[in-house]
């Protein structure tokens, strides 16, 4: 789209820009600032720089950020943490970024209703650390919790390691303060555990990339910290083998809290990242956890099912189960010290795991890039990383090939193209094959109608 | 909205009710028909009877009605079961009712995946049964398991007794075939446990009473039986002891399967209707169930919380407990023995159910109406019974009173109008009272976006 267009008749983009920068008392046109906002996490890179930032400081400033927007037609990209992983918050040239990673407070923690007001800038683990004080806790647990804000969360419907049994952010989340388009405040949801007044606004608006509204507050659902957690660590001879104890765990009908999967190469750059050994034991690794009053009942059905594939064993104390933990979380950190990550998102249907790793496998010998396969295995959801030399880039050649792959590979599987990352401008390119037309049309028209200027971040996720 | 407005130029009502009624191999313009699609199990019937009822056998048909209806702007009433509890279903002058009830099949079970892909039409219990043979349950269990279909579960995002532990409808569905006002089918979800790759229309479609499209599949998540079950029962001086009792679960970190509290008037009649004598046993009962491999240990943190605020025991065995759950199926229909029934639906925060207990009973008092209470205690869902006489309405006189003071009541204490029934003919009227103008314009504008004749089932939800 070009942004000459969206210019209201009468006003230049300079005056239009100008506008919406000074509708906050915050703002920036530093190329820095620019610079920063063109990307995030993914790897990908827009191709130009935006015109710049406004920092946004409360709701008041974000509603008038919009209706300035409007007036004057200027997209608008919003933008927290930056730590998005399909370029849904990358801002190019014509557009403003509006950053809202300075509303950050969290606003209250009601313990009896195990709920949380927070605004969208508040970190992932602050608000746990701060629901830990109540003996409760966030569910929703990306592997970037200690860097990734409530509010991209939202954006991006994000998972992490504990939704299999928790559920991702679509149901932690109760109720929203939304700011649309044109700058009406709109309420979505309720307090309440359950209700069904009207349609699910809720639901349209969390993954939905900040497309169709800016959340500018979130009522969220906390739950009680499990009175206790049991970890197995198991390594097996190949990633098949892990996939294939993943499907037993499921079939033995138990639901763990965590099912962590890490082919030997991930291990590898674990172990050169924290000095550990955890390659010399196998060449793949499934960290499972279950909590609960019966985590130790389930921790003996979890080792008859596991066993079979591998060897595994009962972590000894707490400590141990963080150090195995830790590992998991520090699997995309320590593949970045091998170069430049692009991690790719895939699900397909729990029972094809161990199909989609060996498809994994063909693709990074078919076009010789380097596939580092980490898993969520209890739901099927399937972190491939790329590790590209510094000057490759995912948007091109063998990487934009295995990329391609990747999706193909699901989706001949049943699968699909991101469980948790979202569309972004990474992964545009394959989002009409997935969805086909009608889908996509209506999502289109509901786009249309909540911001029929097309304002909210352009491009993204439809 | 008049039907007059609705019909397309050049064509007669008497025309384009014919053409929509012939669009399919069955239909019907017996009174007989008619009369029954006017009403629901709400107790609300509409004040006049549609034109007649076509009963489509497969998608096809239900495409062709849709498409003869957008041609000859003819308002379609879809319907299933007619189990509804809210006139969702009720239809009137002018409309055509669309009946689903004959696509009934179970079309796949696939319990390595756990999922079933159903009809609409496929009644709940079914659904259950097909799926034990398994090892495997649909969670989402509304009272009237046995003769409420999937697609009216799924039109009103239904919720049940074991829905605070394994979620309502929306987290049960994983894809649905939907066919849209003009005839077109759209795919929504995908067969994978998680997936963001566009907007969520699988929760906007979930609860939007037929009035965005009219669902012809659905693909549903199945889970493990739970290897085994503890059911405690517990008896109180008073029903403020007993949501006492059932906010005390909630804090001891325990998240029972099952929670479901009865007033001692329910139990009374449902004595008079079992031949049980529950209600010498107090005036006010709580059934908790726990379940997993944990469940008899939850079981007894259940048996701590409760037992300060009355006489509790556990169930001796299968048989015992099963009984107790039979008294709690069976309270609708005892009651429906005493008179005409409406039936509440209100949600409150969790830690307000003995406040809207209390508030009940002054509602009661103030305006002479019967009220019987029954909860879903675990996720602070009450339905309070209105027994009326035969010849009263709760559309009009004290019951409508009561019904609005209800909301009321529950909106001042932070909650809702309808926690899993919907809002269909019956609740219209304090809608936007309860969501405001901006929410309820963003909900007609999307409804008008995907229906612009507004032909889908004209008046409901929203």
């Amino acid at each position: 789209m070009s942004t000459e267009s969206l210019n209201a008749p009468g006003t230049t983009f300079a005056e239009g820009h100008a506008a919406v920068l000074s509708a906050a008392a915050r703002s920036s046109v530093e190329h820095e600032d620019r610079l920063k906002a063109s990307t995030d996490r993914s790897g990908f890179v827009a191709a130009s720089l935006p015109e710049g930032v406004v920092f946004a400081q409360d709701a008041g400033e974000v509603a008038e950020v919009l209706r300035r927007a409007t007036a004057h037609r200027v997209p608008v990209v919003p933008r927290g943490a930056g730590t998005g992983l399909a370029g849904a918050s990358s801002a190019r040239q014509g557009e403003i970024v509006l950053d809202v990673s300075g509303m950050n407070q969290i606003l209250r923690i009601d313990p009896e209703e195990q709920l949380a007001v927070v605004q969208p800038g508040v970190l992932n683990a602050e608000l746990n650390a701060a629901a830990g004080q109540y003996g409760l806790f966030y569910a929703p647990d990306p592997a970037s919790t200690a860097i990734c804000s409530i509010g991209g969360n939202i954006a991006t419907n994000a998972g992490g390691m504990r939704c299999a049994k928790y559920g991702v952010t679509r149901e932690a989340v109760l109720a929203l303060r939304v700011i649309l388009a044109d700058g009406r405040e709109l309420r979505t949801g309720r307090e309440t555990i359950k209700g069904v007044s009207g349609y699910d606004l809720n639901a349209l608006m969390i993954g939905s990339e900040g497309t169709l509204g800016i959340v500018v507050e979130a009522t969220l659902r906390l739950r009680p910290l499990p009175v206790q957690t049991a970890t197995v660590a198991a390594f097996f001879p190949n990633v098949e083998q892990a996939a294939r104890a993943a499907s037993a765990v499921v079939a033995a009908r138990i639901q763990p809290s965590m099912m962590e999967l890490m082919d030997g190469q991930t291990l590898e750059a674990v172990d050169a990242a924290l000095g550990t050994d955890y390659r010399s034991r196998g060449a793949s690794f499934l960290l499972v956890q279950t909590d609960g009053h019966g985590a130790f009942l389930e921790q003996d059905v979890v080792m008859d099912a596991v066993s079979p594939f591998g060897i595994c064993e009962r972590a000894v104390d707490d400590e141990q189960a963080a150090a195995l933990v830790t590992a998991r979380r520090e699997a995309i950190p320590s593949l970045e010290k091998l170069g430049r990550v692009s991690i790719g998102d895939v699900g397909v249907p729990r029972g094809k795991l161990a199909d989609v790793v060996s498809g994994l496998e063909a693709i990074a010998e078919r076009t010789g890039v380097r596939i580092f396969t980490i898993a969520h295995a209890s739901d099927g959801n399937l972190h491939p990383m790329i590790v590209m030399d510094p000057e490759e880039s995912v948007t091109e050649g063998p990487p934009k090939v295995a990329l391609g792959e990747m999706f193909h590979l699901a989706k001949s599987l049943g699968g699909t193209l991101t469980g948790e990352h979202g569309i972004g401008l990474l992964k545009r390119d394959w989002l009409q094959e997935e969805l086909g037309d009608v889908s996509l049309e209506v999502m289109h028209t509901i786009r249309q109608a909540l911001d029929p200027l097309g304002i909210l971040n352009p491009g993204k996720a439809i």
